[in-house]
């Protein structure tokens, strides 16, 4: 998987792979700036703009200043207002200051693992799942041991999956993401009080990436806090509150980790950008306009569900939540990133091979994101179509 | 130095030492909040906002949108325009693809400690010098070895020390901060020359912290790269170009580094924050405007430096550049931690111990940031000399 062969110079350890998601977004902006028409399917990315309220209260900030450094850890009015929606949404009391503000959910990851994980311990990742997690892990020099997926489970993890690989390898910590990435698999309240309970008895660390709550399409999304007080939950202004570029995000730690957390956040980031923090303050009073951005979703999911399998695309994994489809791709090719790659040079399709997710099985694997426009959706199908009738 | 005992389920390296000048804020931020008078010296923060024009830019970039995911290591333009930068004001010619546009210095430091250094190496750090370096170390495994400055050199290494700790502790890397904060110490070019040519001959890595260039009183500040175009420099928009809480940063690394770079800062970061690239564009035509911000802390330098003598603080370190004044305050404690407590809680002014910035010897230092206004300097000092008169 890594390349084996660093340049002159560089660490075994920083030599990941790239999060080829990104590697696509870019030649796909190349090409926009060419010219290009591109339908964007790479990228988690709403393609509404982040809502009216947050707009309205980025630009307060701008006119009031100063935009200095916060508290490493954010602002306590947004911690707060985060505390809150826990209460309201999930009924979970969260004590503000168990909120950690960070810069994206990209620093919650890092931080979680660097307070967590001693060089060489292993934690358990779900394959299918996000790049970032393994390719983070090998620069802090902490193993990833695969919990493997399967159809039967939905394309996720079970407690029973997790006590075994807790047997066999030693696993310290497991990192769970529901709804799942590229997966879109919501795990059922059941089945995830009972991974917390398992990872709980055998004091495995357990970190939530919670960061597609609120994009679910009939499921039910809990959170970990309700199983486990003491998970530590990864969340992010991103992706139901269309606000990717801002860069910031939250944790909810327990209250023994916040001071590490600070520390960490004090040395590693400083602070998370201020204008987001003071933008995102605005982000929970937007949900009319936040919930006609997921109706959109809804109806791209749809579409896509009713019309891959008659353009050739009849296998893709469930579609629970979150605004991705991770279709099988295996009728096609065996080189994901070969198909992904042409399929953006000649059908103006940018979309990101499996081979970003899943060490194991993602060359028959492709990821649509489907947090475009309908239009956009509907364009990248027919455009889709004509490209697949030419691989046969 | 570090806390012994990590909580329950904290890791070894996650277990940082505080960025106390961070506590200091967030107290200094707690008191205000409460209705006390704060004179802030504690952070390197200019008091002044970010220049009009980047405040335009940001305006426009949150009428235009949409603010999403930029390439991981920059926008184009902002890349081009900070090679034109180093082109026009130091005559060296970058590559635009050299240029890493970076999560503040803060992401700079990192990507430039992992994809250097393997888990054991060990980088070469003045003393005193910023406290992240030495905390961000830990968390990644790398050693930190120390180069313990004197006043004959001016508070900053020469090429003999790095000679002699290369042989002495077999140095991988070395880090170098001109203008240097704590001590406000600009290495002379002779000597950037001399080190550089020292490190290049021994296969030393040296990473240049630029991020206080623009802030000289006098002395000539070069940039590494005129002397090594290997060097690997990282810089920021934070101080010069005020914009701290905007969490904007930027790296020139050599081409062969680019793209472990790039894979890093995709998975790490994603990408830095979008409108703050946007913002920054326009900070390159903000002289006259950040011209007279540096005038503001070269009255308080010289305001500092007159009349610090007359309240009972003599000695203090070099403040060629930056805005650190780095004082001597043996005379009234070997605790610099409890008087800076004192210093807030008694006087309202909000500044940092030594201890944050010298394991060695910063019990009895303190360090001032005149980065305020001239009011602000003003009443710190008159307030100062009444706390000092309580001391003896």
């Amino acid at each position: 998987m890594n390349a084996s062969n660093p340049g002159p110079g560089v660490s075994q350890r920083g030599d990941v792979d790239p999060f080829i998601a990104m590697d696509i977004l870019r030649e796909a902006y190349r090409r926009e700036a060419a010219g290009a028409d591109i339908c964007h399917m790479e990228v988690g990315q709403p393609a509404a703009r982040a809502p009216r309220a947050v707009l309205e209260a980025a630009e307060r900030a701008l006119r009031d200043g100063p935009l200095g450094y916060t508290e490493a850890t954010g602002l306590p009015q947004l911690r707060e207002r985060i505390a809150e929606h826990y209460r309201k949404v999930h009924g979970v009391e969260i004590a503000p200051e168990r909120v950690i503000v960070t810069p994206g959910s990209s620093g919650g990851f890092t931080l979680a693992f660097l307070s967590l994980f001693e060089a060489g311990d292993k934690l358990a990742l779900a394959s299918p799942g996000y790049p970032a997690y393994r390719n983070i892990l090998k620069a802090l020099n902490i193993e990833a041991a695969w919990l493997e997926t399967r159809e039967e489970d939905r394309w996720a993890p079970t407690a029973n999956d997790i006590a075994e690989l807790h047997q066999s390898a030693g696993i310290k910590g497991l990192l769970l993401a529901s709804p799942g990435n590229p997966t879109g698999t919501v795990i059922e309240p059941d089945r995830l009080a009972s991974i917390c309970r398992t990872a709980r008895e055998r004091g495995i660390r357990l970190i939530s990436d919670e960061i597609y709550h609120g994009l679910t399409y009939g499921a039910q999304a809990d959170t970990a806090l309700i199983h486990d007080a003491d998970a530590i939950v990864v969340n992010s202004f991103s992706k139901y509150y269309c606000m990717t570029g801002w860069r910031i995000g939250w944790m909810i730690v327990p209250q023994d980790l916040v001071r590490t957390m600070e520390r960490l956040a004090q040395n590693l980031f400083i602070c998370p950008p201020a204008i987001s923090q003071l933008a995102a303050v605005a982000a929970f009073d937007a949900t009319d306009e936040l919930e006609a951005n997921k109706a959109v979703y809804s109806r791209n999911r749809e579409m896509l569900v009713e019309r891959l399998p008659q353009i050739g695309i009849s296998r893709f994994l469930p579609v629970d939540g979150a605004f991705y489809l991770y279709a099988d791709i295996g009728d096609f090719t065996n080189d994901s990133m070969d198909f992904a790659n042409r399929l953006l040079a000649e059908a103006g399709i940018a979309a990101t091979p499996g081979l970003d997710f899943d060490p194991f099985n993602g060359d028959r694997f492709l990821r649509l994101s489907f947090a475009g426009s309908n239009e956009t959706v509907e364009k990248a199908i027919h455009k889709l179509d004509g490209f697949l009738k030419n691989q046969r």
